[in-house]
């Protein structure tokens, strides 16, 4: 009733995309985003409210991987790519403001609460830099003789991060006069990933080396490593791991956390304060990301290779899958507006982004992009622990 | 560390506003916000970052009593003042881009999750009314022969309202191609005021003709009202109920709901998953707004009249007051930033806004203001049930 069905009409299935020079005018961005175009090193500016992109930022190096946070104002997508590279990317005016190349090979960033740090965690040479956000200049190097893994910020200006050989947790806090780094032992052996709860209270590390996972009570004084899903895998045998799940895609759904289980064709519920498994839910294939609609009322996921044409949706209450549609060939990444009523999927060897309604599974819009990968909406600013 | 001294100096105790004119260039709006100016019917566009007021908004009607939503974008603020007023303000180029009277006497409003249509609620007349969130045009009247309280949106396109005088409440649905009406009896004698969970999923009823608070499970298929906190005001003399609590401020703090008790000094902890009492915290004077921080780490108190120069902090895991301070006379709101590192306090009588550092509860910015009352930023536009 409220759609004005010719703007509507005119978006579907256009795949256009229209290169605009940068607004001369007043642009708010709070519906703006970016999508990372592996294969080129580039990213486009997208507006979630014209379903459209708005125009390409090249020279971003190696894309193949790549993870975005944004500054608190909306303005800067600050991109990690996979060739240590952090570039800070100016939506509003569709250029790079600063770039570095901080490290060899990196995976992952954080940005502190209060927006004026970024850091970033480093498989080679190891360790975790951490760079003022107005300059991207060095503020702190932490070096660990390891590979880190599962960096998240967590309130207070601080941040935590994973040590792959030492199996140890570190929480270093930039809060104070001098940063302060605090050592967890005994997480377990070869965490490979790890997530903190969105409160910022529970982090969650994933074991390559044994068959359970280890939690971090953060609020606690002194905080101990707990066993938890202790034998999920016992007598199960391993399918090919062909993507390393992500554990970044814990998401609470109603009272459990959903997340992808590793070598599996299923995903497993958790309850969220128990930390007890609740059930589990066969799939289509190896998940990769199982994401909650923020209202929790939903499950969405995408599968490894060779079957990541797919995607299926899980009712939180029933723990079925309700729906199951084929986007297209390579689903690798989906990302909800703010609200939940749409869901944006990056389908990469079709060259395109395509836009659903969340509530009736319509396909709504589309447009073109190159190898689409990650995509990332504004709202993530006002959102810690990613 | 990071901060600049130079520029900290500066803002620190400035109280003068700067009224600059709208930008010429570039300006995202991830941390703007407005403050109400209740006495004078304006308000203040305020910079997060900059801990700063940018400019003034003049002739938004009466606003002694005023709340705000954002359109998805954070560009547009819908300001719902006393007089039945529904104003649209740009506030990046500062200036009234609509405005009408849709009633004779409102008190909330909301905007549906994909920000198209916003819904005011009306003492006098009563009723709904649906807009069109570009253009104000009505799009929907929903008469109610009874003063509608608790209006709030959630997932789908839906708003859930409350009848004062029949406790029933209904669920209004545009989602779909013709709206549709569900209606609840039996919520219980005079609703007051209502909430909807951040999830959406749990929506309750505060009571002024009985002695509990109605729940509604709105995942179910038929929400059944169920009845909490049963006697919790039972052989206790109550105080006079200077301002009516708020219980929007109810805040899920770790595994509780935190929310002011009516008529008495205190704040009740309810757990989120059971809806039982879990304890209650001995406060300064009556609670007005008992806000949880983002992280839920910590709950923010002020109080009414004659005990409004004060705010109390409450620890979340002990249930304990741990800070108590003075921001000055007549504190009637705060606002967290998204990620929660500062919390911005209205303080009417001193005509000043004054910023704190959560963590280490000290002021680090004030700034001007003409009788505030609400502060909003604009990361309200992200969610939901507001
Ligand atoms: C540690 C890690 C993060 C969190 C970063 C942060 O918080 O800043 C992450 C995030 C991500 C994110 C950001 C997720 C989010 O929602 O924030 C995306 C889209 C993503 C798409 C992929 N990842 Fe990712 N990913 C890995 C690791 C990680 N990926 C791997 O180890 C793995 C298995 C092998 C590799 O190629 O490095 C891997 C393969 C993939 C893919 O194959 C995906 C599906 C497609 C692609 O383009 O590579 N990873
Ligand atoms: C129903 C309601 C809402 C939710 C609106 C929405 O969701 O859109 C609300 C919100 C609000 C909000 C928005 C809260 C938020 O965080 O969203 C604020 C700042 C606020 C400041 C006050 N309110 Fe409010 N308020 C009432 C009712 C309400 N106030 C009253 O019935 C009461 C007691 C009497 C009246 O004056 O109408 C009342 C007095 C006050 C005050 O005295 C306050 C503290 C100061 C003032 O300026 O009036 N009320």
């Amino acid at each position: 009733m409220m759609l004005k069905p010719a703007i509507l009409a005119a978006l579907i299935g256009v795949a256009a995309l229209s290169f605009a020079s940068p607004p001369a005018s007043a642009q708010a961005t709070g519906d703006l985003g970016v999508v990372i175009e592996r294969a080129s090193g580039s990213l486009l500016v997208i507006d979630q409210s014209e379903h459209a992109s708005l125009g390409r930022v090249e020279g971003l190096g190696d894309l193949s991987h790549a993870s975005v946070v944004y500054s608190p104002d909306e303005r800067y997508a600050y991109v990690f790519g996979r060739d240590g590279g952090l570039s800070k990317v100016d939506i509003l005016e569709r250029r790079i403001a600063a770039r570095i190349i901080q490290g060899g090979n990196s995976i992952g960033g954080a940005i502190s609460d209060d927006g004026r740090l970024v850091a970033v965690s480093n498989y080679e040479p190891g360790g975790v830099r951490v760079f003022d956000a107005d300059t991207l200049e060095l503020v702190a190097d932490i070096p660990t003789q390891s590979k880190t893994i599962g960096l998240v910020d967590i309130p207070g200006r601080r941040f935590v991060f994973t040590l792959w050989d030492e199996g140890e947790t570190w929480i270093a806090d930039f809060g104070a006069e001098e940063p302060k780094i605090t050592k967890i032992t005994g997480i377990g052996d070869f965490p490979y990933d790890a997530l903190v709860t969105a409160d910022g209270r529970t982090y969650i590390a994933g074991l390559f080396g044994e068959d359970h996972l280890t939690a971090l009570d953060l609020w606690a004084d002194t905080p101990m490593p707990r066993k938890i899903l202790d034998g999920y895998a016992k007598d199960r045998e391993g399918l090919p791991v062909y993507k390393m799940p992500h554990l970044e895609g814990w998401a609470l759904a109603g009272d459990n956390f959903v997340l992808p289980a590793v070598g599996q064709h299923e995903v497993l519920w958790v309850d969220s304060r128990s930390l007890l498994e609740t059930g589990r839910t066969a799939t289509h294939g190896q998940p990769v990301f199982a994401m909650a609609q923020p209202d929790g009322r939903r499950v969405w996921v995408n599968f490894a290779h060779p079957l990541n044409d797919t995607i299926q949706v899980i009712d939180t209450l029933s723990k079925q899958v309700i729906h199951e549609f084929k986007p297209g060939p390579s689903v690798l990444h989906m990302e909800f507006t703010a609200r939940g009523h749409e869901i944006w999927v990056s389908v990469r060897d079709a060259g395109l982004v395509k836009i659903y309604d969340t509530r009736s599974f319509r396909q709504i819009g589309e447009f073109a992009a190159d190898s689409p990968s990650g995509i990332f909406f504004t709202a993530r600013a006002h959102r810690g622990g990613l």
